[in-house]
């Protein structure tokens, strides 16, 4: 098998809000070719779904005929075409069964859904985590944990998607950091990790008193107004309190978990593998990238057995 | 004595972040006249302190030599003339033993001080709140509750501040309800007690599991994605939670306290009063409006005793 486009399977696409990617992949998921863009949904919803993608694959010289598997907000109400939410608990095979054709067009394009927690008075929603928790999960039970914007915890056993609760934790951050007062206060440039006191501080003082969080976050602008902190100690402890009332409320809803998978990458691997070590939890890291484009690859198999078959 | 302009003995103003009040007070503390506007530090900054002064000044008819007592942001750094805080524990004679004079004008006008907490771990700061605890403890011991932008609650023994804690309450409700994700689930322009039951509900969770606040934040969207709540509702629940999250902060800093004395007005006091009842706080309200007014004519009769005298 030459590694060249011509040999890809299909095209493997996670599209979500602000970012896309593209990957051919061949029969044994092999990587043939990528594609990296900031066309996210909220370009494409605008410019036009089917001429992005279109785009990227003839730069990547995909066949007209090569088949694709989309996740993420692609899917989404605003997006391309809806693709309904499984609910939980969400069997892995049923997020690939529940994927929706994208008709009209000259080639099979397929869009995952995401999955919907109703159930037990905590609503919550995700779009593309599922591919990705699919991708690292594999076969065994897990507690994944996806760190970001809306950062994910995911309950996985017995090849399902048991429950999951999502944490505002990196948009609250940036709210606080570049529109509240705290900009006074805070460098939102610095590497966090080079205040790794002040972070491990914020962390520790979310986890045993998270009553205190508005006081706590005042609290650093005073520190900064009389001279207490510096800028850089304070946008480090700004992020440990933040992540730290994650962490906290990760741990009661998931008190009986062992270790965490943490599937991250760059900045955010570093900053979730310092603070769970400071929360005290174990954890194995993986790649989130490497995980999506997995979860895409089972769905691909599943989607279309004729290519997969050539797989085995 | 004639309630008319010319027997006023001094003006007594409070100067803010964003409004300005201005009151020509008798010997005996009678409003003789009364000025508002938004031209509060940010504007004055701006345009110029004495000139706004004066303007509002001759508008209420004012003598040229009446004196003038100023609390609030006109004595910040970024103000007029910077007042430095007094520290906690803060008597209230020094407060306004604090104060400081503006030089080269033709009247005197003295800017009282804010008050700063250093020690302790917990930096905080305050200017003009300390006026309107002046005003409102009088000579009784109490824990003064100020809820606004960045609500207050002060431990007042023996006519002194004794310590003091600041939550980001309003503001981070601002923030999510206006700049978050939160702004698609939410209607911000509702009347929160229209939906009473949502507000405690939140109230309740945050007292409950403040560690939640993150996931819980992020339910209110999924909430709305599901059809599993209204906007208005969500709204209301947002609040609950923020302010929930308050109460909850205050009773572990203050576990010791018996009534709450609160003071606000319009809004903030309907919101404050059934969030400390269903908090299980008892309180007694106050004007907060008339609170400042009596804490900056306490301060004018220990600056120019000579004026108080008359009203002995």
């Amino acid at each position: 098998m030459s590694a060249s486009p011509g040999s890809a399977v299909f095209a493997a696409v996670d599209w979500g809000t602000s970012s896309l990617r593209v990957w051919l992949l061949g029969p044994d998921g092999t990587v043939l070719g990528e594609r990296r863009s900031r066309e996210g949904m909220q370009v494409a919803a605008e410019t036009g779904f089917r001429a992005i993608l279109e785009d990227h694959l003839r730069a990547l010289d995909a066949s007209s005929g090569l088949p694709v598997v989309i996740c993420g907000m692609a899917g989404a109400r605003q997006g391309w075409v809806e693709a309904p939410y499984v609910e939980t608990p969400a069997s892995f095979d049923e997020l690939a069964s529940g994927a929706i054709a994208v008709e009209g067009l000259t080639r099979e394009v397929r869009i995952l859904p995401g999955v919907a927690q109703k159930a037990g008075g905590r609503p919550d929603v995700m779009r593309g985590e599922e591919t990705i928790v699919v991708g690292l999960a594999g076969g065994s039970d897990a507690l994944v944990c996806l760190p970001g914007t809306h950062s994910k915890w995911v309950d996985v056993r017995e090849r399902r998607i048991m429950g999951f609760s999502t944490f505002m934790t990196g948009e609250t951050y940036a709210l606080l950091a570049g529109h509240s007062i705290l900009r006074h206060a805070i460098d939102g440039d610095v590497d966090i990790l080079s205040e790794r006191d002040a972070f491990a501080a914020g962390i520790e003082a979310s986890i045993k008193a998270p009553d205190l969080t508005l006081n706590r976050l005042f609290a650093l602008r005073a520190a900064g107004l009389l001279g207490a902190a510096g800028t850089a100690e304070s946008a480090a402890r700004l992020s440990g309190l933040v992540i730290g009332l994650e962490l906290a409320g990760a741990r009661r809803l998931h008190p009986g978990s062992e270790t965490v998978r943490l599937a991250a990458s760059g900045v955010m691997l570093d900053l979730y593998s310092t603070a769970l070590g400071v929360a005290g939890f174990s954890y194995e890291a993986a790649d989130a990238d490497e995980a999506v484009r997995r979860g895409l690859f089972a769905a691909g198999r599943q989607l279309f057995p004729e290519l997969a078959a050539s797989a085995r």
